[in-house]
């Protein structure tokens, strides 16, 4: 594994951009949200997507001239069109238009139609909690997953992300470790296809039961799971349920795709919906009062008795501030073969 | 089993509320709700939850005098007090709050602290769903679960709701019954202590696992959990992850209890902070649209390959409307002796 420091990352990936044809402010943020989603530990959506992300941009899924705009809307309440732009890009403007909505009215919204994948959720997450409101954001993804019940994909793992602020802790500009915001980034498969590939690869068992197998047995057996193409949903009907209302949130409120309507391609899965909700407590309540409560909450939870000794239970997102600064200090790790392709 | 009619479910049950205490047009509302939720099948939630109701007022974890009131707000976002009153009652008065400021603002949002248990979950977002709103909804409840590496009570089962109307084919008014809302009611936990109890009782295995024995391996085995008092949350880390901050928005922004502040005795449980979302779609879509994109996902979800042959695949809900149909066709299904209790 080689490390390399941030601004290198950063640099090759804007390079990279400017390659693929974005314009140098928007290449830049797009070589931004990339590095800083390798930065904070999630390699699968950072670098490592990036050969994916050229690929799509290559074959015409993804427009990287187009930019989101807004169609319709009044109040809190907004629809944009992502004109098959860069996903991370609408995906970003459009949570940044919920929160001056919500800045403004309280709550606000932004459904986006007509979006690429979103790379890190999670990222759009952490920009309103570093802000200091609160959010919610999902996106539908192509059929991958049975629903429950059903044998063929009928629903998409569609991740959604919420999002808590640590109000008088944590800012983008005040960095306390232990105090960064709470963000639940989580698909509805148990396990990612991807994370199947590396259990299968290694031919160890899943932690707990990540499918069916042909027979229709539930499976620790990864290969198994990539045999049948039924992985399960968290919760088994119940994230099945979930999946299905979070699509039609997204494709309805936005008016664009639900998940039957996208390519199985990965390659060529274009066209995504997507929901950005922001909230802004600032309109209700004082910074001391949310801290008093946040602080109550994350305390008593600290004091869990761990199932396994001296392993506390973590919060979502707890490790990620300090994962980032060991990558910024030490350099970020990045795998050889697509960093050497990359940096050409 | 006895089968009663609606109007005598609802008649005693007004006549017990007003026993209780509560004043004539509160009683009737309150009964209503509880009758309803009988009449659609969950029957947990309705008749049955009835005496632990009435413990609850006569131990005074419920005033029956109190109305809920805003706090403060502006725009599409407020914050009410529940003032420990009635919880379905409360629930009911925040989420047509919500819903009269999603149509003002297309999104509305309330924050409700100091309430009680709300009884069923979905019955606010059958509400918002049949007025043709989209909504979302979630209490938090007593620490019932250890968070995921965790063997105490650190999380709640927290409900979380969301309902999606089907535009132009079902209102109040005028049922169809194969095309009801989609309205998920899901709690955080895999399988309720009251489900537990039920298998425990007549000795059955879980259908998956629903927690861990007292030697911390995982099982379906459901008096193995009762006694470790170790139930999983959905989707094991994940619904773990989405139990806190659900907690977290929900106490924060109303200003209330959060889950490890409230009383473990289920009688005494008072003073949940609870989160109303709606959403008014007819600010960006039209009717035809929003129909057309519901109906392709629901035509596209029923293709889908059943796991067992003629068991097609459902979504959340989808039975209601004709198990409603059959219980006021035959009369409401209601437990002897709590019938008789009651029926005083």
């Amino acid at each position: 594994m080689l490390r390399v420091p941030y601004s290198d990352l950063y640099e090759t990936l804007k390079k990279a951009m400017e390659r693929l044809g974005l314009a140098e402010e928007r290449a830049a943020l797009c070589a931004r949200l990339f590095a800083e989603t390798t930065r904070d530990g999630v390699y699968t959506h950072g670098l490592n997507r990036f050969p994916h992300f050229a690929a799509a941009v290559q074959n015409g899924s993804v427009d990287v001239q187009a930019e989101a705009t807004r169609t319709v809307g009044v109040g809190s309440l907004e629809r944009w069109d992502g004109r098959r732009g860069v996903g991370n890009l609408n995906a970003f403007a459009a949570m940044h238009r919920a929160m001056e909505l919500a800045r403004q009215h309280g709550i606000g919204g932004v459904a986006l139609a007509n979006t690429n994948h979103w790379m890190r959720g999670g990222t759009y997450g952490w920009l309103a909690a570093e802000a200091g409101l609160f959010a919610m954001c999902w996106s539908n993804t192509l059929a991958n997953m049975p629903a429950w019940g059903a044998t063929t994909p009928t629903v998409g793992n569609n991740p959604l992300v919420i999002a808590v602020p640590r109000p008088g802790r944590h800012t983008a500009a005040n960095h306390d470790f232990a105090a960064g915001p709470i963000v639940l980034d989580m698909a509805m498969s148990q396990f990612s296809y991807g994370t199947l590939a590396a259990y299968s690869k290694h031919g160890e068992p899943l932690p707990v039961d990540g499918g069916f197998d042909t027979d229709g047995n539930l499976t620790r057996d990864a290969a198994a799971i990539q045999a049948s193409q039924r992985a399960l949903p968290v919760g088994y009907w119940k994230g099945s349920g979930l999946s299905l209302v979070l699509d039609m949130l997204a494709a309805m409120l936005s008016g664009g795709l639900a998940t039957h309507q996208l390519s199985r391609d990965p390659f060529r899965e274009s066209g995504q919906s997507q929901i950005f909700l922001a909230i802004d407590p600032s309109t209700v309540a004082s910074t001391l009062e949310l801290s008093q409560i946040a602080e109550g909450i994350l305390a008593s939870f600290r004091e869990a008795t761990p199932a396994a000794p001296n392993k506390p239970v973590r919060y979502p997102g707890e490790e990620t501030l300090l994962l980032r600064e060991e990558n910024m200090r030490l350099g970020i790790p990045v795998d050889l073969e697509i960093w050497e392709e990359i940096d050409g």
